[in-house]
């Protein structure tokens, strides 16, 4: 697996000269961001973007570490045939048209070319691999961003899902280590990269999108190990009938039972989200500890954000027990569970509540910016909490701006105070499950 | 009501010299933004911003159409006695201190001092009234955005969420007509005002964020006589225990069963939200007619969004009936429901298969710009549909610039797949009981 994702060097089969195709900009990004020789393969010749092009592998004055194809369906088997004599460690098929358009035939030949080899091929029909190493996608730099090094890998079954989430990622600031467009998982699958993701030390949270899942034991007993060390967070497509129609015409996916499924991850000790949203909500949280139990206290500024969140605390499941202790704050202050500062709030105010909650394993913290008379001070006010603390910061550019501190501080902030609350109760459910582990 | 919305002149009692105090914001705002006379008045004298400070109302050089009261709550029924022998014309009570601190007595004095009269009084304990002629609120401008003019009004018993709600509207490009802050509706009540926005030719849509509700069948008759003309969105407060006694310490609520108020609501053809969120999703989708039933296409160009669309569809109860035809589009398009146009989709794809959707009731379109093919001109092709379209667009950058131009064509356009089939069910579900009004 090393050779996928730390490779010496790449060579890329189907480099394009035509810019709009998927094979010149996979030349194109695998040639700005990574840090080795990176070879252009296309029978045509010639250069693309200065670099000479060779018309074969064969022609390479190196044995490419890994081998990027990017080639009409038919001619794969052959070009990864030349590859596995070669020598080349891994192999990305990007190329579609295999099993997920009912061509089975050519998946037979693919896994001929490879030969019983054990050497790890990712594909066919993925967008590739993104690592801070290398970008190897063909995903329009022009259209996206991409997010900074960092600790969270990525596993998908779906392209236009990673797309969307590394442009997210990017704008949210949470940082990747490996990204992995599984495609149709004719050789690799997920079970795979979780073995290895185990083991590596530059990944501590894992997020998963998958459609079908053919070694459902395998997967349970991966997914069982890694949630005892790193929080492992899954999004599943194609639960209902609909979504199983839909996911069995667009791969290869037999699906089976979703509440078989379901079970089956939550005794593992996976936190499953039912969106790309709550996906980024649950990453942005696990910067605060795991509150232990269930019992929130809610610290506000206005009080009608107070009473929604009583609200969804009730229907997510969470205890506002009653605040019991009297604190020396102006008397028009609600010393209640939701504790309301009011509108005249100062950030010194939250502390002073916070300092008080070891009743509560968690707090839910209420920053009006509109309002108020809070300031950034407040971040490095509720870093100091002794409980985990989540903040809900509704509006624009101050809410904005207000938002990007706390989280800078270590403190995870929303702009759904619904979403905020949701969050709050996936985790300690997680807690629960992972003490159980 | 008109001396509330359009006045000739304002006065404000309680205008303060200091910069920190909600008089000077408050008055600060009404000189920047209403084009009549704006008197500040304080027993102190001198000066503010300027103007020359009135020490009493009777010492203005005219009756003031509408008097803003910004001072401590025991002296507010002395300065509202005088308003009302002068013979202004309405009165907005900013300050708190009132029934809902438990100061009963103070309320009874309120009413003494209008004595009767039929005069427009709101608040006390409000943040004021916001509208395209004047911002008569304290809302700091440094601290956020207002919204443009328009024809959405709103009516909300929390000061805190009017804030948020102008900030994001602002952000949203939602422009506004009647914004009131309805404080501990002492005097004026929603109902009041539904009454006034019922006749108003500059509000076609009504958001209501209500916690208690005091003249139940006089609410439910005033919504139902509405919503046959202009759309109702609330957002209730206390709908749990827990949110109830939220509410009950932070205003005078008594709240009754959530259960009633739900099924009056529904019966009244009011389309319920559950967050802010919900709220600015449906407002979004005004833009487009209501569908006729639940009948919907899916359009993607990215598998992985299609499948988790289709789960999203069942979860929210919509129907997706097969794709009968057959269209001259290339051989890798999957032509089915969900239609998946794939990667290199082209912005004339989507509008081909738009163009033949007649056994639909409405679109949901998925726009995966990260991967794609299309760019802007995708808005213009899609306003041409024969049904109601609503697309998913997401990321960040592109994304956002995207969402922008489809929302400027008429195409609600959300960055949440699942909030925006959330939205499509509830219009289909709003559009099935407006029949029925």
């Amino acid at each position: 697996m090393e050779a996928l994702f730390s490779p010496r060097s790449i060579a890329v089969v189907g480099a394009s000269h035509n810019p709009q195709k998927v094979g010149h900009v996979l030349f194109y990004n695998l040639l700005r961001s990574f840090d080795g020789p990176v070879y252009p393969v296309n029978v045509k010749g010639g250069e693309i973007l200065g670099k000479k092009v060779y018309k074969s592998l064969k022609e390479l004055p190196e044995v490419p570490d890994l081998v990027f194809i990017a080639i009409p369906a038919p001619s794969v088997p052959t070009v990864m045939k030349e590859a596995v004599e070669m020598g080349v460690k891994a192999m990305v098929i990007i190329s579609g048209g295999f099993g997920e358009v009912g061509n089975e035939e050519l998946d037979e030949e693919l896994k001929k070319a490879l030969g019983g080899r054990d050497l790890p091929v990712l594909g066919p029909n993925c967008i590739g691999i993104y690592t801070p190493r290398f970008n190897g996608t063909f995903l329009s730099p022009e259209r996206m961003d991409f997010p900074p090094r960092g600790s969270v890998s990525i596993l998908s079954q779906s392209g236009a899902i990673i797309a969307a989430m590394l442009d997210v990622f990017a704008r949210e600031d949470i940082g990747v280590s490996k990204v992995v467009s599984l495609g149709n998982k004719l050789f690799l699958d997920e079970v795979d990269f979780l073995k290895y993701l185990k083991g590596d030390p530059e990944t501590d949270v894992v997020v998963l999108y998958l459609e079908d899942v053919k070694r459902g034991r395998a997967l349970f007993e991966e997914l069982r190990e890694m949630s005892r060390h790193k929080p492992v967070i899954i999004l599943k497509g194609g639960k209902t009938k609909s979504g199983m129609k839909a996911a069995s015409s667009h791969t290869e996916a037999m699906l089976g039972d979703y509440d078989v499924f379901r079970g089956a991850m939550r005794q593992a000790g996976v936190i499953e989200v039912n969106s790309l949203e709550e996906m980024v909500d649950v990453i942005l949280s696990l910067k605060q500890p795991l509150p232990r139990g269930n019992k929130l206290l809610i610290v506000t500024n206005g009080g009608g954000f107070g009473v929604l969140a009583s609200d969804y605390a009730e229907e997510f499941g969470l205890e506002l027990s009653p605040w019991k202790k009297e604190l020396d704050l102006p008397p028009h202050v609600v010393q209640s569970n939701p504790f309301d500062l009011t509108g005249d709030a100062r950030p010194e105010w939250y502390l002073e509540v916070l300092r008080r909650s070891e009743d509560y394993d968690a707090a839910l913290v209420i920053i009006t910016p509109q309002l108020a008379t809070v300031d950034p001070s407040i971040a490095r006010l509720l870093s100091l909490s002794p409980i985990p603390v989540y903040a809900f910061v509704p509006g624009w550019k101050y809410g904005e701006y207000l938002r990007e501190k706390l989280i800078e501080a270590g403190i995870p902030a929303y702009e759904s105070l619904r979403d905020a609350m949701r969050t709050i109760a996936k985790l300690v459910d997680y807690s629960r499950r992972r003490r159980l582990l």
